[in-house]
């Protein structure tokens, strides 16, 4: 890749040497400075509460002394920090910072802007829910306000608290017309002619209620309150919303709604077998139940099946079960694989039609950055062909069908502290109908003291109390800050964020070139093989001493060249050559044929791969692997003749050497 | 007050006008650079990325150029945020930064450590488990790993989050003698003279399981291992622990776990009426139901009333409905009223003796930090005659006696983002038995690649994969090295925090006495009343025009006094005198006698406080109160011959005069 090709990332980043560290330095100091000119503006004629002879006084620099020890201890304990910023780093969704992220979230640090309200937060609130647009937009969703449906978005401390949000927003809204039906009953107004079925609420069996979708519940909401606005007084819409409320899935409780609609089945989720943990813990945190997340196969690509989706979603369905949420990973974390999302669209077309319908929400945790490749400037979408021109093999066919269809989702998860290269922590949730938040909020919809009792309050104005809407309180505004100024300067499309991620996939298609290169090299004494081929920019790698059969001696191997690429805070990191991250395939997320596929790649007896291993020395109970995450973006950067990709196939040569000696 | 006394706070904080700037920008510039030559220090034989000439490039320029035009906008829409720091602002609960805390975050930003894991944060997690420790010794918990229980706390995005996580980790464990025993039925293992009772695992009946304590069930969870790793073998102990996974309700989901066991009914929470919201939402997310969340009556104090909570309970537990946990609440977010908590833990010592359990989980998100002043440095728990000599109210019996029995709770969270003076986002967990972390973790407690399968990871080294057992996933190590920084600096004991925090308590007994003496000089204008007198650091007013007695007309009237202490981010902040909030009190936080005295006080027609206003001219749903957090310490601080204190109480005489003009 010619030289100039880098040129574009060189003010970027701090740098793997700090190249750009005076720029760094007088920014911080600059907004440091303007920080503290500002409080002097502040009621100026009050003069200081700290006197300038404070500074002299034994107390004082006592204080001054502690604070400073225990910095430098800080400071030092933290020079066996992980080297993240580094190109000799490839192991976990980590790299450098980009400049704009790190210093507008120093500088707000300052102000400490509470994002829970915009009485905590005047400036940043607003700064939160503009980054909810650019994710929006940049994903297909339309936000202006005059649309409908409109999305938002928020920040969340991570991709899991994000996940979580996904299943309570599906869940506020799936078993609402249940609610709804049940208040309708007893009062006087008539609810004929409604919804998507165009009949008396009462007439809906629960089923169908549960089956409809996120904005068909929505708009019988809004047709409900129509109808009582004109048939009913100030005095019937409250008894009746309290009635509604008294009666929804969350003031009963799941176990109590259940056991009152006990027509009705508690409802599942579908993962796909490569899901992230969070989902199961998410299951056992809202009481859905570990057991109700329901693992789809992958195919060979490590991508949801969506055959085996159809059977699972038909036995489900026909099962009278409800689902709450079919779940498309953009991105997994252990191999950055894109699932089907266009396949999921269309098996949910087909469900509609049957009568079915369920929540999509993609977990694009890592992924979802990489969505800014597809877009053009004015927002459209870009052609498949003139992508794969600037690459090797990306995008294929069905990753690109994939990304088209992520705008058909209800919500997506992503995570500006992975591809985004903003500090932790912040995550975010995007929801394509922002009207979903009317289902969250604690607060009535109405409040009589204001006068204007009829009045409800504008949404853009209302999601300013952003706390009523989401699963967190307090919250900070420099992280919101901070991913908008990193978003104003690095666009999310093609030609800002678009840019650092083709990066990323250009050193992943390289690293994988590679890696059949070396396999081939190396086949008299390893069996080396990626069990699933890259979409994006992660790797795996599984390396069998040759003749080898059995999977806990490969474990054994694999662990032994582990060992020299660990983080190890007992040891100063400067010798490490490299640092990587490893991840099992185990039963669990990887099906039957898959996993025969793979061992018998790697020349591994498929018996020695158990649920329950009775002979440790043979048997295992995972195959481990290797794992790469290709990206910071000087991984094809050349030091003298060899870049970082090439070193590191050269030290993994060294490694395997000392291995194999002691196997 | 005598000047003295505040000299300790000159250091503390970078100053209401700035006064300790250098002292600030010397430490984050050498910090910065200490990091910048940290990465010159990692691999310099690679040289550099950036070549010197880059700077010179346009496309350098031009980036750098947009990073500063969009910082620029940044920091000048910064110029409306709500200057917390000064102690003109007395509204929500936040103020100026602990300098070591702001350093610290800033310096490890730029290491951007991710807590999930020791892997990607080599020395941070280390800092968060140590500042779990020095909270929980803080709190009277022990907390060396020979102790039996011994304690744990961890960090969370805050206070909200923590809350969740406690009824999840209850949740966790009440049920879990359920699963227990549906699981051993059909194992050849005899389990015999088991927990408490010393009787067979099966002759244990459902209410008496779910009414043994976290340490008896986890004992018993002990006792049942240890009695498979006797009598049975390794793969016994698989199927076993997989079977007890397979009933646990965390699996089954909560609607079917009491379907299948429909003899128990699902639990119920109790709560003060004063809780925080982050309660009634979570019981929504967690699927436990708003409905099964009681409400505790509050005394005239606002705190919880012991006579209210043991007719509650005894009601719940003779109905056979369990209940999951008593929350005690350690300063309310409207009023800093401390609930007591020796009187909890007295009325769960009688249920004890009745059968009857439920975990007792302190919401010290507001006064956590107020346990500071009560520890010596030794440990030991402060005489309250010694404490009261120092103030003129504080504590009072019933306080010093809640603080006291602290150490009783099973679980605490606390906010080191409010009383702890550090930035946005660090809330923390605090439990008492570490144990429980065996009940969230998704991993199996074995792993039999590793070659001993019988050993146990020891819980220090466990706890280190800190995503596991926490409802959040990636998360700040920056978080977590600001708070420990900050607690080394400033210990957790009357030396330490416990100084600041008694320059608080000072503020707001000196803001009552005031507030009594305005309300009489006052009277022919204005009814002014302290609805509930102050516990600790917060107090609010309402303020009635004399002669009125619609209350409506009240709320109007105090909304237009608050209109000019109002947050506005359309105008300059300099034209605020001071900036505070407000609350409201409404039918479900306080109940009739309560709401009746208040009103009374105030001249207001009791009739004219209703659920439903039908004349909002007359009638309101809510009672409208002036909110007062006093947390800046520079609030006694005199400007010539007036205190902050005194400052803002004329400043109400003038907009109580301004008010009157406009009834």
């Amino acid at each position: 890749m010619p030289a100039s090709d880098d040129a574009f990332i060189h003010p970027l980043f701090l740098g793997p040497a700090a190249e750009n560290h005076e720029i760094l330095e007088k920014l911080v100091v600059e907004f440091l400075r303007d920080h503290v000119y500002w409080r002097r503006n502040f009621h100026p004629e009050d003069g200081q509460r700290i006197p300038t002879t404070a500074v002299n006084q034994p107390e004082f620099q006592d204080f001054l002394a502690r604070t400073k020890k225990e910095l430098y201890k800080l400071s030092a304990d933290l020079k066996s920090a992980v080297p993240f910023f580094h190109p000799r780093y490839i192991g976990h969704m980590t790299a450098d910072l980009l400049l704009p992220g790190v210093v507008a979230r120093i500088l707000t640090t300052l102000y400490n802007p509470n994002n829970v309200s915009d009485e905590a937060a005047a400036v940043t609130v607003d700064r939160e829910l503009r980054v909810g647009t650019q994710l929006a937009r940049m994903f297909g969703y339309a936000t202006e306000s005059k649309n409908e449906p409109c999305a938002w978005g928020h920040l969340t401390s991570g991709g899991t608290v994000a996940n979580y949000e996904a299943l309570w927003n599906f869940n506020s809204v799936k078993f609402y017309g249940i609610a709804l039906q049940a208040a309708a009953h007893g009062f006087d107004v008539e609810f004929e002619n409604m919804g998507p079925l165009d009949k008396r609420l009462s007439e809906y069996t629960k089923w169908e209620l549960v089956n409809l979708s996120l904005d068909q519940t929505i708009a019988l909401r809004r047709q409900i309150s129509e109808r009582l606005r004109v048939h009913g007084d100030a005095e019937d819409h409250f008894r009746f919303a309290k009635a509604v409320r008294g009666e929804r899935i969350e003031t009963r409780g799941n176990a109590a709604f259940f056991l009152e609609h006990s027509e009705l089945k508690p409802p599942v989720v579908l993962v796909p077998a490569s899901a992230h943990y969070s989902w199961e813990k998410g299951m056992k945190v809202l009481g859905l139940g570990r057991a109700n997340l329901i693992r789809v196969e992958v195919d060979g690509h490590m991508r949801l099946d969506p055959i085996d989706l159809r059977t699972k979603l038909d036995a489900a369905f026909s099962n009278r079960v409800p689902v709450l949420a079919v779940v498309g990973v953009l991105g997994t974390t252990e191999f950055g694989n894109i699932d089907p999302i266009h396949e999921i669209v269309a098996v949910r077309k087909d469900c509609r039609e049957r009568g079915w319908d369920f929540g999509l929400h993609i977990d694009a945790a890592w992924g979802g950055y990489l969505m800014s490749m597809f877009r053009e400037t004015d927002g459209s979408f870009r052609d498949r062909d003139e992508m794969r021109s600037e690459h090797r093999y990306f995008p294929s066919d069905e990753v690109h069908a994939a990304f088209s269809a992520v705008r058909e989702a209800d919500s997506i998860t992503v995570d500006p502290h992975k591809l985004g290269y903003v500090p932790y922590a912040a995550g975010a949730f995007i929801a394509r109908n922002r009207e979903i938040v009317d289902f969250l909020t604690q607060k009535a919809a109405y409040v009589f003291d204001l006068g204007d009792a009829q009045k409800e309050t504008p949404m853009d104005t209302k999601l300013r109390g952003l706390g009523q809407y989401i699963l967190e309180g307090s919250k900070s505004g420099a992280a919101a800050a901070s991913v908008y100024v990193t978003h104003k300067v690095m666009p999310l499309d093609q030609t800002g964020f678009g840019q650092l991620m083709k990066k990323t996939i250009g050193t992943c298609e390289f690293f994988w070139d590679e890696a059949r290169e070396r396999a081939e090299r190396w086949k008299d004494r390893v069996t080396l093989t990626v069990p699933f081929e890259p979409d994006t920019n992660l790797v795996c790698l599984a390396i069998n001493p040759a003749g080898n059969t059995s999977l806990a001696a490969m474990n054994r191997f694999g662990r032994a060249i582990f060992a020299s690429m660990k983080v190890d805070a007992n040891r100063p990191v400067q010798v490490k050559t490299f640092i990587g991250s490893y991840t099992s395939l185990t039963k669990d997320n990887v099906g039957g044929p898959q996993a025969d596929r793979i061992l018998d790649d790697l020349g591994i007896d498929r018996a020695t791969f158990r649920t329950l291993p009775k002979d440790p020395e043979r048997e295992a109970d995972h195959i481990f692997l290797l794992r790469h995450t290709l990206m910071n973006p000087w991984l094809q950067s050349k030091v003298e003749d060899r870049n970082y990709v090439e070193m590191y196939w050269d030290f993994l040569d060294e490694l395997i050497d000392g291995a194999l000696e002691d196997v």
